[in-house]
């Protein structure tokens, strides 16, 4: 180990974050409780891995000026002085702490800490806009705001006291300052002066992803089923960014992907799956650069057999919605997500399993998962890949979904779709992995809860099998001389174009057909040269290419080749502003 | 595949045993649940698996006249047709179904099935008595019994109707006969026709291992942790029986362990972990004679990586108590168990790994497991031994675990004992992995839920490290001169003395010290042809080897070499059979 395992052995957490030799790791339990019962609630999970496996690395923090690491038994003690720290605050059962902050110790800490104080946790954003920044802080009342140095503009001006972190884990830090005045607050009474809720259906988490409010309940068993699914375990080690990812792995993901960070929608509760499992958790935000690379992997290897991390993909297309995420909760930012196992001993191709999940922050992250059939094996890469794509069947400790037709007036009994991988419907879903509601908006949650079952807002087709398949959002379908048009569909077909980089289509008004569908192309950079003032050739090739894979009213009418499409901060494609050049360029 | 593999593969499901071509795998669910609230039905699993893996080998019973096998699609609609066949029946929800079956297709079918009917399976070990069996039948008040034709003779004269299976899944066999009825009675509704109970916590099983009854919640969260600690998945075969072990670990096993049988409260609810897994199980009662061991090594090795099975240990010492189990519920027997993880492609000395838990069938089966320590791998041998056999730390999904001063008197508040591995007291529990209580008796509930935990009745010392390490039953312990001895651990000093190969104690009464242990010996072959006719020598050289690992109060007063030791059907030791005789030469 070099400069880098220097720095980081080198390092000693504050007085304040070591624990008592006889620490009691157990939460105070209400008495009133009946014997066979204790509320679900994923702080347990914490308090079990820091008593089994003290000594076990829990968090590291290496890509800073100032690395970081902590054990299980450290990290505890810091979560328990977080805990205090609320408190000493005056924060109350209920009230909403914001936290503004990339990957790091504090963020982490606070996902654990707040259920600590039974306090709601609220994590947003850092690529947002101080306005939109601002609408949360009003919207959830926070009472309390956490932020990282690098963000502390954003909010300026705030009511609520704002804690800074300087990112170091030193006793200078004034976020150190925080949880050394909580550890004094506490008087040593440690966990058991911290009270375990007894309603296990109260709010855990407020995510203003889509403004939903988390239960423990769902908690626990959303981030079980994570674990589960991806096999998590404790010879693993979860990456909040892709430092040691292969390259072409990186490009993979940096093309088509985005690594989930810990502030969208409280990180899928893969905060609590990890230590469910007794696993690591490494924490950065620089994806590119990170300069201790390999110092990292020699670091890690001696821990870990497995590494995890999540992502999700850029090419759902949807607006960004954080101001109106509340108001309007439909229009939100949905996911797919891969959770990729790396798995250096085992024979899968390039030593990596990618585990495809599909959900929503309504449904605290995934509950779906595609789960690969050994029958694919003997079908062709492209054959198996469609498979791979499907988003597939509710996973572990999710209730069963279902593919109903769009209903169309409130009360409307809901009716499954036929089984036919043709017919398009909306996913629905129940049950304990659906969230509490909308935050401070029961008409938004009776509406998306219409006819018993929480509304995805994602039309899909059902397989004979049972697999869901999303075509699109509701919104996203272009309807063209009466038929419903997949605009994810449409995608799909062009972007196989081996010209085509990224695309992605619209509805544009048509004075025969009602809609028809526009293409907003970037060229690969030698295809760009070779098309240069020829818009017109390449605008036929692409239309003869799509008409041999759509139906015609599918065909793209337009096609404008763009140098870079509009995204939001977490780097999905705004059709609203694609939709209003389309409108425009029709006026033309 | 020879003889073996030709007689599976012509096996033939029964025509009723095949679903539809669009069977829906979904449960009806009540309309009035809340939309974040599904209600944890562990018969939700096999639906799931065979929704996912229809193709899948969910059920294998080969060593049998004729050997059956039912993929996890066919293997639901016969538990469909199980559950169906009980309302065809009058079966309403609550009432009591029993099973006395040794590990075959029939067992497994009703653990799930009666599920599907929201009644209560009883499942009753095949080696008690009649006398035993008609009190279990009668105190169950049994609606519906189904019986193995090995067994017929135990259920003669009961009141309620039977079902014999021949275990021959042909469609001839009155079992058969029983699952086709189901499938006509159902008129085709399916899955959807059958309702999932709304109350998480009405009864599920009632078991006769202690009279209690486990409830939905408690057994969906148990077989999640099995399943979960032994790294279940889709390519692990869960195994009933123990005949394709190593010969070695078949002689450990043999001598100091039983193969967990399905009856066996309810198999600790691996039955449903291995449906939330995906695994196949493999059903046979036939451990020491498979005749298809090697076919069914090569049979399995097609399917699986993995294989799993559990086992429990005969060494603790207690009395059957079958027949009063209900009214005096803590004299009952449980459990240590290992989970073994035969892993052939790992390196782990011998390709297994076990996997310590301990439980009761208050709880579900497991509910603590040891939790294997890097540190420990820089050990000796016996001081990793010493490490591994503590009982550990609560699982995945249990509450946290206490060890109590054993209470005196009714309300006495619950004091811990202090973390010094030294002190004895009471391992308690509460949570969602106790049971919920023992059938039709208010009032042993009541006492073994004192103070508001559950009483397990084992003694216990709690380590620093949070661990706990089982002492004694709290009547095993033999109390010397004021002094409390602990039968286990000086049965555990004298098995270490080479020529022993079987050790029990108990108390006999001493005029001076009130107690003072006396000892059961069964010798190694060798060494009681050395010993022959010098007891008085070996007792010598037994109690000096005593001596020098005992204090004075837990050395062995006497000691008796005896040819076998009086065992129940379940394997363990009888010592109130051992205090009797104990007694008896103390007359003499």
């Amino acid at each position: 180990m070099n400069s880098f395992g220097s720095a980081l052995t080198n390092f000693r957490p504050t007085p304040a974050s070591i624990p008592p030799s006889n620490a009691h790791l157990t939460l105070h339990i209400s008495s009133d409780l009946p014997v066979n019962f204790h509320p679900l609630n994923p702080l347990e999970f914490l308090l079990r891995a820091a008593q089994i496996y003290p000594d076990r690395l829990a968090l590291l923090h290496p890509d800073v000026q100032f690395p970081v690491f902590y054990t299980y038994s450290v990290w505890a003690q810091r979560v328990q002085n977080f805990a205090y720290g609320l408190l000493r605050a005056g924060i109350q059962p209920g009230d909403r702490i914001a936290v503004l902050a990339p990957n790091s110790p504090m963020i982490a800490d606070a996902l654990q800490g707040v259920i600590g104080a039974r306090a709601i946790v609220t994590t947003i954003n850092t690529r947002l806009t101080k306005d939109e920044i601002d609408y949360i802080l009003t919207h959830s009342g926070a009472r309390l705001i956490f932020v990282d140095h690098d963000y502390k503009h954003l909010v300026s001006g705030a009511t609520a006291p704002i804690i800074v972190s300087d990112d170091t884990g030193r006793p200078d830090d004034p976020y150190e300052g925080f949880l050394t005045a909580g550890r004094v607050y506490s008087q040593e009474k440690g966990w058991a002066g911290l009270e375990i809720d007894s309603d296990e259906n109260k709010p855990l988490s407020l995510n203003y992803t889509s403004g939903t409010t988390g239960r423990p309940k769902g908690t626990y068993l959303a981030a079980v089923a994570n674990a589960f699914e991806t096999q998590m375990s404790k010879e693993s080690t979860y990456l909040w960014w892709a430092a040691t990812l292969l390259l072409d792995i990186i490009i993979w993901i940096v093309l088509f992907h985005r690594i989930l960070p810990m502030f969208h929608a409280a990180g899928w509760t893969f905060p609590w799956s990890i230590t469910f499992s007794f696993a690591t958790q490494a924490v950065s935000d620089h994806l590119a650069n990170s300069r201790l690379l390999f110092d990292l992997e020699a670091f890690l290897e001696l821990r870990s057999n497995t590494l995890l991390w999540s992502s999700y993909s850029a090419d759902r297309n949807h607006e960004p919605s954080k101001r109106k995420a509340a108001a309007a909760p439909n229009q939100d930012d949905h996911c797919w997500c891969c959770t990729h196992r790396s798995a250096p001993c085992s024979a899968e191709v390039q030593g990596f399993q990618p585990v495809h999940v599909y959900g929503l922050t309504e449904t605290y992250g995934p509950f779906t998962r595609n789960y690969p059939q050994s029958s694919w094996f003997g079908l062709s890469p492209s054959e198996r890949a469609k498979l791979s794509a499907r988003q597939g069947h509710a996973f572990a400790t999710s209730a069963p979904l279902r593919v109903v037709r769009p209903t169309t007036s409130p009360g409307d009994k809901l009716v499954d779709v036929p089984r036919d991988g043709k017919t398009v419907g909306e996913i629905v879903a129940r049950g304990n992995i659906v969230m509490q509601g909308y935050f401070q908006d029961p008409e938004a949650t009776a509406r998306a809860f219409e006819g018993g079952y929480f509304h995805s807002g994602d039309l899909a087709v059902w397989h004979p099998d049972g697999s869901v398949q999303i075509q699109d959002r509701s919104k996203d379908i272009i309807i063209s001389g009466g038929e419903n048009a997949s605009s994810l569909a449409i995608e799909q077909e062009l972007a196989s174009h081996p010209d085509v980089l990224e695309v992605s289509v619209v509805g544009r008004e048509h004075p025969k057909w009602g809609e028809r569908p526009m293409a907003f192309v970037i060229l690969h950079a030698g295809s760009a040269e070779r098309w240069a003032g020829n818009h017109k050739g390449f605008s036929s090739a692409l239309k003869a290419h799509a008409r041999k894979r759509l139906p015609g009213f599918a065909t793209p009418e337009w096609i404008a080749i763009v140098e870079e499409l509009p995204k939001t901060s977490t780097g999905k494609i705004m059709k609203t502003v694609l939709r209003k050049r389309a409108a425009a360029s029709a006026k033309l």
